[in-house]
Order: C-alpha cells, then structure tokens, then sequence
C-alpha cells in the first residue's frame, strides 16, 4: 500500500479541478439549550429534553466546569462562531473551553475519552481550545457535521467567568434548494416527510463532491456516487458535480486501471488504493445514469474507453464456466453484513454493468463493442443461470458453501438474468423463507427496493420503504443513517456508534424511490 | 470588583500606543529529542537526557500513541511551526496531535491532568488538534513560552502513519540584541553566565510590554516594570518601552487616582482593578528611573502631577504619628514570603519614593513641590525611627506584633532613614542573627542587594547574588525563574511548581548589578 503505481490523467483531473462548485451558504442559530439524559426507552438510551429557560444560555455567567447542549434543531455541515465576553475583573488568564459536536445526542452524551472503535478517534468531533483574549468572536476553522454543541468552560480564573452572547453556524453544500421542486399536495404525509428527509441527506453530502459522510469519511466512493447522483437527478440537478467526481474517477486509476473504490481531493486530487470489484464495475452504471440524466454525450465520448476498461477488467475475473472467481485476493463490497458471501452478488453486479455498457455503447455507434458485450451478458447470464441458481431451492446461491443470501437474490433480479415475473416469484420467495444471511446497509435496502420495484412489486417496495427509512423517521433521524438495523440500534460495524455517520449519503434513495416512481 | 470606575486619559493611552514596538525575529530549529527520565537527584525530579540518535525524530514515522520530546536547547518565547506528512495509505482521517509545551522539564514530563493549583490551568501550555489535510505546515497561531515541545501522536489510521520532517520557533522580543554591551574580556566565567541569563530573561520578557512572565501571567506589572527597566538602561536600552508602559499607566488609573499594580493590553488597553500600596508609590521610582536614563523631559513633565498624586495618596495613608496604617483594607506586595508584615517595608517604600519625587520636583524647578515632599521625608523619616525601631535589637520592627523580618530591614536600608555605616551594621546585624521572617521571590532578593550595595557592603552583594542567581545557574536555569528557594526548589504559590513562570521580569537584575557595580 502507498507505493503502488496509479495512472494518472492530468487532462482529465484538470477538467474535474475546473468543476469545483461555488457552496450555498445559510446562517442557522441555535433553537435553545438542551439537556440529554439517560433514558433506556429513548434512542441509543439518550433522550433530549429542552431546558426550561432554554434561551438561557445566552447571557447567562458560567465559570470553571460550567457546560451547556445547543440544539441547532436541524443536523448542519459547516462553519461555527461563538461570540463570548468576559465578565467580572479584567481576564487575568486564557480561557479553556472544550466542545463537543453531535449528529445524534449519544455523541455529546457520552464520553469520547472510553471510545474503543476500530476506526479512528480523530473522527469523533471535538475540540479542546483557549481564548487568550476576551471578548472575542470564536470562528472555529474545521467544518462540523452536527445537530447538538456542547460547551464545556474546562477553566476561567478566580477573577472572571464569561459570557456567551452568540452561537451560529454557517451551513455549507454544493446543492441548491432552489432547484428542488416540491412535492405535489396529495404525498401522503409520512412520504413527504421521508422525502425531506433524504434531500436533506443528499444536500449536506454534497459538498465540492458528493461525499459519503460529511462527518464521516467524507471521500467520493464510486458505490455511493452513484446513488447520490440518481437522487441528485431527481432533486438538485446538479450535473456538473456528477461530472467533476466522473472525471476525477476517470483520472486517476489504479495500476491496472481499475478505477478506484474512492477519491480524495486534498491536499491534491489522488486516488486511494482501495481496489473493490464491484465499485469498480458501477463506474458504467454511474456513468450510464449521468448520460440518461444530462444527455452529455462529449463526457460520455470522453469517458468511455475507461468505462469499456473496467467491463475488461471485470470479465477478466472470470473462471472458465464463466463465474466471477471467488478467493482470497479480492474484495468486493456488496454490504456489510457478516459473513456474506460476494461471488454470486458480484457476478451480477458485472452483468448488470455490462447490460449498460451495451446501451452506452449502442448510443456511441460502436457496433463490435456493443456485440462483443452483448456475447458476454449471454455467457455470464447463462453461467449463473448454470452455476449459481439452486433448481431445488429455487434460490441464487453463492460461493463454495452455497450460501443464500438476500444480496444474492437482490442483485441477481437487479441483473434481469430471468424474465419479469420469475423475479417477482423469486422475491416473493425470500419474504416467504427469509434466508438467515440478512441486509445490513441501506446501501444494500437500496438495492433492495429498487429491485423489488424491477420486479413489478411496487406495493412490497413501497411498505419496505416504509418500515425502514420510515422506521429511521420515527426514531427522530435528521437525516439518514450509515447503518440502520431496527433490531440492533446501537449497531455498528466501526466497533462504537459513536462514529457511526448519521447522515450518509447512500442512505438518501427514498427522494429518488418517491420522486421516480410513487409520484 | 470589575463595577469599580477607573480614570482613563486618552491621550495618554494613545501616546503609549503610538510606541507599540516592531518586535525582533529570530528563527530557531529543535537540537534534537531527549528523553525526560524521573531522577530524585535532579532538579524537581526530572533528568534530560538527550536520545541516542537525537537527530531521528525527523524522518521517522509515528503511529498512534507514539511520541517525542524536543529540546530547542534554550528558553524561547515564539510562534512554533511544524511540517507533518503521511506515510503509507492516503491520510483517510483527520490527525489527532497533543503538544505540551515547557520552560522547564518537569511541565513535559508530570501530567496536567493531576494539576490542582490555585491558579488558573489554562496556563498550562498544551494543545490539542487536527489536522485534516496532510502534508501540512501547521503553524500554531498562539505563542508559547518553552525549552521543551513534546508531540504525542494521539491518532492517525490503521492505513497511515505521520512523519515530521521539521519543527521550529520564531522567536520574538522587543530587545535589540545589538544594542547589548559585550562585557570586558576579565570578567569571572560565572558572573558572566550570570549575566548571559539575565540579559535573555530580560529579553523574553520584552514583547510590546514589559510583561512579568512570558508564560504567565503576561501583565505588565508596575513593581516588575521598575526592575526590568532598570536593567533595560544598562542592556536594551529601550528607552521607548518604557515611555510606553509608563503612559499606559499613567493613561489608567484606578477611582481614586491611584495608579493600578497591573495593566492589560487587549483587546484594548485596561487597567486591573488591583490596588497595591508599594506598587503605586513605585511609579514614582520608574518614572525618576526613566528621567535619568533617558532625560527625556517631556514625559517627565506630562507624567509629573501623576506622579505627585501618588505621593499625596501614599501619605493619605499616614496615621497622626506618621506611620503607614496597617489595616484590612489594603494590600501591599513587597514579597510571597508567608506572614510578613507589609507595614514597616510600605512605610520605607514610601519615604524611598519621596526622596525621587523631591529629586523630580527639584529638576522641574517645582520649589514648593519639593518642600512640601522634603517636610513629607522628614516626617515619616522621624516617626519610622520613634516608632518602628527597636532599641534594644537594634532591628526594624513591623505591624502589631512588632515584626522583625528581612523585608523591613532591607527597604530601611533603601529609604535611607538612618546613615550608611548604621545601614552596614543593620545589614551585619541580620546576617548574624537571621530574622525568621525570610525572603522568598527574586524580587525581594533585588532590594536585598541592592541594600547591600547601598550600606556599602559590596563584598557580601556579590557573594550573595552568586548564592542566589548562582544557584539557579548551578540548577540549570536557562532564564532567571519567578521564585527560588534553594532549600525547596518544588516551591510554589500556586500550589504546583507545574504553573510557576520560570522565565521572570523581576528576575533579570543581575544584568543591572552586574553592568552598574562590577565593571
């Protein structure tokens, strides 16, 4: 790691550099002071009761040990400033102030001191400072992603206390709520609100690229693109931003040319080392989506070689029967879940690519390329069909235990490797016997809906939608969830929920689900 | 307190700030790491060692919990600048990095978190932060005050490591090095060192004020402001400082007119509402001090009716006999040293300041002024020696309980009240019988050479300031620290040796000994 070779097309950065978006910026204040108690019943076991004079907090004195909770009523991405003044005899010493920044109400609740995740600390947002000089109007450098602000006065003097006579944030996307258009009057509440919801999700992911996490890990993962930019088409209509995060896919490859699993874009654009075989793959995907959307054919025109590239690379990975090689050099994401076996989910994941790399390459004029794809959907679909499918079971199975999974299912009905109707009795089947290998992400409940909704069964999708963003809802999320399992609420494949990202950008589909298909 | 209403004269104010200084700049880079080892027989504790490959901490990569300590191998006060990079993956979260900073070894050593003095810990000097992109120059927009920087990786990533490939300081003091004097080639080898850290105390302590202590607490004091000018007039020679800090106590008094003991700078200049006895009558000694030096008369005649009020409220404070009044409404400094009495030391301070104000007047051609204070000399000078000496010991006595200290002994001396060969046998006297009321901050010390000096007992002031001073070099001071007990070098009135400031103003007089008596 760190010494491999990448490719890298500066024409092609260059061209991304140029489409840094210009951020939409509001001014948010704080709607009061709050207190966070324990509560087993509450969320996380954490439940945020307004204080009784929750203006309070302003212009009140606190001292040495002193600490209040804003709530900004609303989960924020952006720039703090606390305005705070001295109070008592002349400032004879620093102040020492600590803040504690949380999306959910566990984050300012608990303390960050006992975290034991297996990610980094550095993620968890907090920030230990001195004021040398009062009064003085704190601007607090980093951007926060958070709804709740602790304060912590660590130290005064003996001979002063402060004052805090302002808070606000600035709040920073590249999406522009102008563009949003509003739902008709007859939404049903509970969708509307669910829609809300996910723009909401989207726009603060959307930064100068779509990030995945804007508290974390805040990278472009190509997996994640593609689900923000689909929604993206049906809300913001951002894109040029689509177009930069391409490009910058586009422009910086791995040694093979595999296009990354992520991107950064400081200190300079590069890209990571992370080779993931389904991500990959679903650069065609996003940048057939991005085509349909924007009918940009000169990107399209542009961009292909490298999309036609990673079908290569793809097929490449097959074994002689025409399945996708399942060993222990690769990785491909699928979902978290533990235990899920790839191989099957894969294998349709490069047919469902490859299904639109021929459409693109039928939009292009290129006939050998669109017939040579077209022989290989026909070969990896008949492989499945051959190799993958359980004539007993009448399930997809995966790998060398013949695992049944739901992303096996999902992905191969995504796939279309059968008609229409055989999906829908296929999907009616794992509600029938639910195979025990369940979905963990919404990135896979995505996936999930969108195939229910492939196999004509737009009722089952629509209370699915229901029962899980609508479930995240109820359970008072801001914006949508990294992870949410509504068994499990304090789930976590990081090792803490603390760092758990609860506004996440493959989590934002329900405004596509209700802005393509429910209107 | 912070109600009391206080004089501002905005003219003045607006004098001193015109001669806010340029400060000098001096880039300075880390020795290399050492290590910081607990050895009862060093100084408080700590034994520096400097590592086996000192140079190593540049160039080596860091993971979490890693750390190094630098040694920059002198006192600085500056601006510190550090360049970080990656090693290994890209940087996929933020880095998480402590500094402490310390004057002494102990500070990097012992840890804050068990600090429990009276003071207040934000002058503890740490950071922690983040740093979201790397590589990155971090520049630390605070200044510290420090020999040793120690930099605890607190987190990175399981993907990357950190690497620092330089560190350094820019230092910055008000005190032309230039102008400094070299000392003639015969002068003893310790006297010089002696005079080598006194000229660098002084010249830390030096920023756009004559501040008490760079590390804390940064005021400008106007007892500290007094010594240290005296030893800028034979170093420095920063004539113009001291107009400043004399204008700006000038410019700020307290309800009463009485000039305060401390002022402030930012936001914008103010004085404290601290009321000392001694410390108001000593703007007179400052202002007598600055008109000899500089004989700038100017300001002398601006700053003389300032000057005569505090005369006239010092003698407000006369009882029918003539003697300071000794109450619970006042509060004079003369030293830290534990349950001594102020009122015979006030009493002689204030005598001290008549005969400069009767010198001032006289130079203004102010014959009744200097009339009025010679009656003023002649009263106090008589009721000191009817009712503050004891006949019998032979000794100065103080307060109800009829005190015998050291204080009282030597301002005595100072005021002059009895002739030079008395001063010589009194100051003989304490030697052989040692008052138990002792002297305890280097500020005390001053006046006790000083006194020496005055009885004409030249011998015993050179071997007592290489006792005093002498010891501190003899324990390895790189500046002259705030207090010294030779019998209990953890000692503090804060109640941690952690938050002493061990570079301090009223420290650096062996410069001003050493230059006006010794050459």
């Amino acid at each position: 790691m760190g010494d491999q070779k990448l490719i890298k097309n500066t024409k092609m950065v260059e061209v991304a550099e140029q489409l840094i978006p210009e951020l939409y910026t509001r001014e948010v204040k704080p709607m009061g002071s709050v207190s966070i108690i324990a509560d087993e019943q509450a969320l996380q076991g954490w439940k945020v009761v307004p204080d009784i004079e929750s203006d309070n907090w302003c212009g009140r004195t606190y001292g040495k040990r002193d600490s209040f909770v804003l709530d900004f009523g609303d989960h924020l991405v952006g720039y703090v400033t606390l305005s705070i003044q001295s109070v008592g005899s002349p400032q004879d010493a620093p102040l020492k102030l600590k803040m504690t920044f949380g999306e959910m109400p566990c984050e300012v609740a608990e303390s960050f001191d006992n975290y034991n995740g297996n990610i980094s600390s550095s993620w968890l947002q907090e920030e230990t400072l001195y004021v040398d000089v009062l009064p003085a109007e704190l601007k607090l450098p980093r951007r926060y992603c958070f709804r709740f602000l602790k304060v912590e006065v660590l130290d005064t003097s003996r001979r002063y206390q402060v004052m805090f006579n302002q808070a606000s944030c600035t709040t920073v996307s590249s999406g522009d709520d102008a563009r949003v258009e509003p739902l008709p009057a007859n939404v049903p509440e509970d969708i509307r609100m669910m829609d809300y919801i996910a723009v909401k999700t989207l726009r603060n992911c959307m930064q100068t690229v779509f990030e995945d996490g804007p508290k974390r890990d805040r990278r472009l993962w190509v997996g994640d693109l593609r689900l923000q930019a689909q929604a993206n088409y049906y809300t913001f209509k951002n894109y040029d931003l689509v177009k930069r995060c391409l490009y910058l896919f586009g422009g910086m490859r791995l040694e093979d040319g595999t296009v990354g699993a992520c991107v950064y874009e400081k200190p300079n654009p590069q890209v990571d080392d992370i080779n993931l075989y389904d991500y990959a793959l679903l650069f065609v995907a996003c940048l057939h989506d991005y085509y349909e959307a924007s009918t940009d054919l000169s990107t399209l025109e542009e961009l292909w070689p490298i999309a036609m590239e990673q079908l290569e690379i793809g097929l490449a990975r097959l074994d002689v029967r025409g399945i996708v090689r399942d060993d222990s050099t690769w990785w491909s994401f699928t979902d978290w879940q533990d235990g899920l076996n790839k191989q099957t989910p894969a294998q349709a994941v490069l047919i469902y690519c490859l299904r639109r790399g021929k459409e693109l390459a039928g939009i292009l004029g290129l006939d050998k390329e669109r017939h040579y794809i077209e022989s290989k959907i026909e070969l990896t679909v008949k492989a499945a069909l051959e190799h993958l499918w359980d004539d007993t079971q009448c399930l997809f199975v995966s790998g060398e235990t013949m695992q049944i999974s739901w992303a096996s299912q999902v992905w191969m009905v995504l796939a279309e490797v059968m008609p229409q109707e055989v999906n829908r009795s296929l999907m009616d089947r794992v509600f029938e016997q639910p195979p025990s290998i369940g979905m963990t992400t919404p990135y896979m409940y995505h996936h999930f809906i969108e195939a229910l909704i492939l196999a004509g069964n737009y009722d089952q999708a629509v209370s699915q939608i229901r029962a899980y963003w609508g479930g995240m809802v109820k359970d008072g999320a801001d914006t949508f969830w990294e992870l949410y399992n509504p068994a499990d609420k304090k789930l976590s494949p990081y090792g803490s929920f603390l760092i758990n990202s609860y506004c996440h950008a493959w989590s934002c589909t329900p405004a596509y689900f209700i802005r393509k298909y429910m209107l």
